[in-house]
């Protein structure tokens, strides 16, 4: 058993769902020795997330950002943490929705996602900026 | 410290909410020799998922079913990713509410759940077909 | 690597989000052993659940809670799991959505949660009493 651990720094992407699997792929080499184990992926911070889905058609991102945003709308008159902005609350909430991790099998020295997997980074926040995730890959 | 893997194919399921956990632990038997770990179960789909939730009542599997149908509906008219039918984009969606994964600890060989959890297969999909999970039990 | 193990039982919270980050620091002292690896957090419950979130301003777990009684109303006229009560079948959608465990990287004998962020107990029963926990580290 071994574990491999880094942070890394994603650059700043728009509000939205983006995928991500190739940048953490590529930051984590180590993944290809480790036989069967687990890759997992957390987001430092409260107003961004991680989901895994559908890696194909970017419509499906784009439906996910016009559910959430009708699902959890800004403005909610009962809403008492606004002094960051009417993007903030809800991106908190739109945060725990998703989860503040993923995490995926390893197999074979490579990321056991289905064919049509991806990693996505929910971006909740207007202007977000950069995001800090630390990649830990375990196993044998 | 050990890991074990393994893939395993689930019957096809109706539409809604599935009480899986002996199918697991009995495709997963090692779970006897770990003392103290995790196991980790992952659906390589993007429109079904998994959960953990309660084991006795199936009435509480179909408020689930009932309460997700109206929380995430079909056909509405923002949705853009819809040429696989209705059931698809909300499908998505919800499968991201649950998250592709559980992770339950794994305790003196057995998996460590509270008297009234069971893990869920969420089929989101009208005819899903077979879904495939990876199982990982590790631990010392 | 090495696995520690522990269950703990938190005292009965109120309904609600709770920060419960520093009471299970202080009930898993060997953190400090693990150089990397995972803290995995687990709630024996399926009326309570477990979620990453905004550590800082106390209206952000306020607005949570407001947030999650409106979008997972009590009384729905469609739910049929109705015996122990109207708060009953809503906390048992709200576990699932927030989830029944956290997992968080362990870095240089510190839980590696960003700076604004802590870990919730999300109480969702009127009375929910004392709540058992299952706090797995392991890493190397």
């Amino acid at each position: 058993m071994k574990t491999f651990q880094r942070e890394i720094t994603l650059p700043a992407f728009p509000r939205g769902f983006h995928l991500i699997t190739q940048m953490i792929a590529r930051e984590m080499p180590e993944i290809s020795r480790i036989s069967a184990g687990i890759l997992h992926v957390f987001i430092q911070h409260t107003s961004a997330s991680l989901t895994v889905n559908e890696n194909a058609d970017p419509t499906v991102r784009d439906d996910f950002e016009a559910y959430f945003n009708q699902a959890v709308p800004e403005e909610e008159p009962y809403f008492l943490h606004t002094s960051e902005g009417p993007d903030d609350m809800p991106a908190h909430i739109k945060a725990s929705l998703m989860g503040s991790s993923v995490s995926i099998p390893i197999t074979k020295g490579h990321v056991n996602l289905g064919t049509w997997q991806g990693i996505y980074l929910c971006e909740h926040r207007d202007r977000g900026g950069s995001r800090r995730l630390v990649v830990t890959a375990s196993g044998s």
